[in-house]
């Protein structure tokens, strides 16, 4: 961030009065522009007890199995996020169950949420950036292919969950 | 958002080639500025089966009473944002729980985040941005000068939960 997207101004970057955090600021026409974390919102999708996974076919990661999760848009909810990202990576619909994890990732800037979810039906196909869509038992999954670390993880713990007959609320952080 | 702040040209809003919402595009130097929902993290915080609230010094809101809560802060966590917040607001000290609510607000495109607190001590003290606070029992709570719609229905589901002798995880979207 280098000029005022008020006024394209160059920006200083300074604590202003009252704040303790530097922040860009405009001193032409005194906008300041925050900075926040990003939230990424997704399904774990479970059917017949196995769980629908995506090939990523785009950057970062391409050819590597994820759970559908994705940005937030604006003007959206958490659970219409995850869906929305189900609809459009995997080609699913899905009936949306309670949050399951909620994972902070504070070196990039990112929490990452993840909804228990079931498939609606049986299609699914993948979508523009899906290389492949798969239903996977916990027993078939590439796990040295499966990326990101808050899916990996959040993934483990829902089949833990589930080899104990009980599904949890897991907040938790990674670096 | 008007200009490119990266390269200070006149920004078109128009759907990226792959993309399905319009987005603030530059045409000189490529960069397209996406916005997201913001987080907002804050605490519910118990002493003696008292909660404490803040009377806010500042706009939106001025002299009316909340829970102590504000937007992350890129590279911290959302339960050290919700300490965070706390201290500063209240200039109290707090053991966090579990996470209690997360409320959707996407007119504004906003996502609340609670935690369960408990106070350590007795300690705490109008911060710069609140004009008094105080622990509440909850008969004492003044409900019609409690703001924001996400603090006030997670109250009432806290003393709710509380009635029940269970804290649950709460999900829900406001208007």
């Amino acid at each position: 961030m280098k000029y005022c997207s008020e006024c394209a101004a160059p920006l200083s970057f300074r604590i202003p009065e009252g704040d303790h955090l530097p922040r860009a600021v405009c001193d032409a026409c005194g906008s300041i522009h925050y900075e926040n974390p990003k939230l990424v919102a997704g399904a774990i999708v479970e059917s017949e007890g196995r769980v629908l996974l995506c090939r990523r076919a785009i950057a970062p990661r391409q050819g590597f199995w994820t759970a559908p999760a994705g940005f937030m848009e604006n003007h959206e909810t958490t659970a219409d996020a995850a869906i929305r990202e189900t609809w459009e990576e995997a080609g699913a619909r899905i009936e949306l169950g309670p949050l399951f994890s909620l994972v902070d990732l504070p070196r990039i800037s990112q929490v990452h949420l993840f909804f228990l979810a079931t498939l609606v039906g049986t299609h699914f196909a993948a979508g523009p950036e899906s290389l492949e869509v798969r239903l996977f038992a916990e027993e078939e999954i590439p796990w040295d292919e499966v990326v990101f670390h808050s899916t990996k993880q959040t993934l483990r713990r829902y089949f833990d969950d589930r080899r104990r007959g009980q599904f949890g609320m897991h907040t938790f952080a990674l670096d």
